[in-house]
């Protein structure tokens, strides 16, 4: 899970950019930082994955909240919060992909919190070619806070909740929230399983768990090589739903809504399900995605794949 | 496999930075270029991985390369070498990490190549901790030219050698030459196999191969847990010795050499040896590794584990 680091309350010095990680800007509360598209964050079709890109979405929440003032040395809580032991935990996830970079681009992600209902905690990203200002990509998520000890959620004490309130923006969600349920995959709905995954020593974080963005590489584990071909990921709806251990064997499900793969060239877009559960049965993450032909932008024409990539 | 990208005369204008990602240093010969270390980037004991380090590597070379004066559009080889279907890959790699930096460091990278023998060109990296200078890593590679049709190993063409010896500088290694010969594993000699290890789709990069970064996850994947929990790798020795493509199956295995696991706290450092190898048979890497225990710099003795983390 991502855990959100010390809060501490806002000073004029927050400003600067303290660690040469990027800085605030628009009243203090948008979080700005660029981000050079490295040769290793791009795959097979010379663009960054999507892990690449929630890689930069965690990292702009970090840094978000290291430069607003922590002093501490790994991932926490505000003082309110480490005095209740609380930590925060990631329930919600839309990203809409709109273009993927490539090796050398540089993006400019921003970052903000808003609130979420009583008890939760949202957090917008955008992300921008840096050269043009065109938006690559829009992430709306929730958080919601946990008790450590007994790993329940918590409302967010009064005491939490003046620490991190002035922080807060007033604006509507960059995604709109998609309100449709996500079914529930079993064994014979699911058109797609994989069995048998576990986590590696490195996917662990400082909490010994594993980083929910690691869970979108599982999810895609089991989409099949046929739409990874064509297509690329034009959004994606994730309901976290339990926390995955180091000791965790999961299985990934996933079935391709209409017509199915022998029709992709037919129909253009494609929409998957997706579960990510535990091998004795308890749901990780569910999930659904769309996905676009490739070169969809650059052919100019939706389906017109060229033929070595069919 | 690590490809090279097209190598281009040396023209006055490469001393300057046109991508914003590096540096040409010293006589126009050392590529230098900086890398914060990211929050995703670093593992439970909250340090860079060696993943991440060789990463790092990869990023340099490709820069040193694309800063010489690379026009084209990704991986690829000079235009002698194009014209003759030649392609560089990685025959051998040696890395010593005295350090590993943590989350908001900022490591420095220098670059540079020479000769090896007849037909080979060697590559070495220095990795410094930005702020005080203190060496981090060193590393060598020995590079040869594969034709990209036939993929058999070839002589440099002296048309090559006119356009890459410019940029040759004339250094001894920056790891000293373990000559040791690194003994074939088999499942009688080796402690530990990991089967059934695949290429996960965003494991391929450009050429549809695995990056052999992503190797070195798979030659740890048989690395004992109670080594990676307890000790940290300090130095490595691999031999690329074929390449692995998308559709592949692997096997990797590991020999703990001397006292074995059992003994891991009295033992102080533990040598591995590795093999990943096709199912069918054949090697695709062989390499040694050397582990120190965790927290020996930081306590200031070897052997000296807090209890929980032994």
């Amino acid at each position: 899970q991502w855990m959100m680091l010390d809060w501490k309350p806002r000073r004029s010095d927050m400003l600067i950019d303290p660690f040469g990680i990027g800085k605030i800007v628009q009243d203090g509360l948008v979080f700005r930082q660029n981000f050079s598209i490295r040769s290793y964050e791009i795959g097979a079709d010379r663009t960054a994955s999507i892990e690449t890109l929630m890689n930069h979405l965690q990292e702009t929440a970090l840094n978000h909240v290291r430069t607003a003032g922590l002093l501490g040395d790994g991932f926490g809580s505000t003082p309110e919060m480490s005095i209740r032991n609380l930590i925060w935990v990631v329930t919600r996830m839309q990203v809409v992909v709109d273009r993927y970079p490539t090796w050398g681009d540089v993006v400019q992600v921003d970052t903000w919190v808003c609130a979420s209902g009583k008890n939760g905690m949202r957090r917008d990203w955008i992300v921008r070619d840096c050269k043009t200002g065109e938006t690559l990509t829009r992430a709306s998520s929730v958080w919601v806070m946990m008790n450590k000890q007994t790993r329940r959620l918590s409302k967010i004490p009064d005491a939490v909740r003046a620490e991190i309130e002035p922080y807060f923006m007033d604006s509507a969600p960059i995604v709109d929230e998609d309100g449709r349920k996500l079914p529930k995959l079993d064994d014979s709905t699911a058109d797609y399983i994989r069995t048998g995954l576990t986590p590696r020593w490195s996917d662990l974080d400082v909490n010994q768990h594993v980083n929910n963005v690691k869970y979108i590489g599982w999810i895609l584990e089991s989409a099949p090589l046929p739409i990874l071909e064509s297509h690329e990921l034009s959004s994606m709806t994730l309901e976290y739903r339990r926390e995955c251990g180091r000791d965790s064997v999961l299985q990934s499900l996933t079935a391709v809504c209409g017509t199915g793969v022998a029709n992709l060239l037919d129909c253009g877009n494609v929409e998957c399900q997706h579960l990510l559960r535990l091998e004795q049965g308890a749901e990780i993450v569910k999930g659904r995605t769309e996905w676009r032909p490739k070169y969809a932008h650059s052919m100019g024409g939706v389906g017109q794949i060229p033929a070595e990539s069919a």
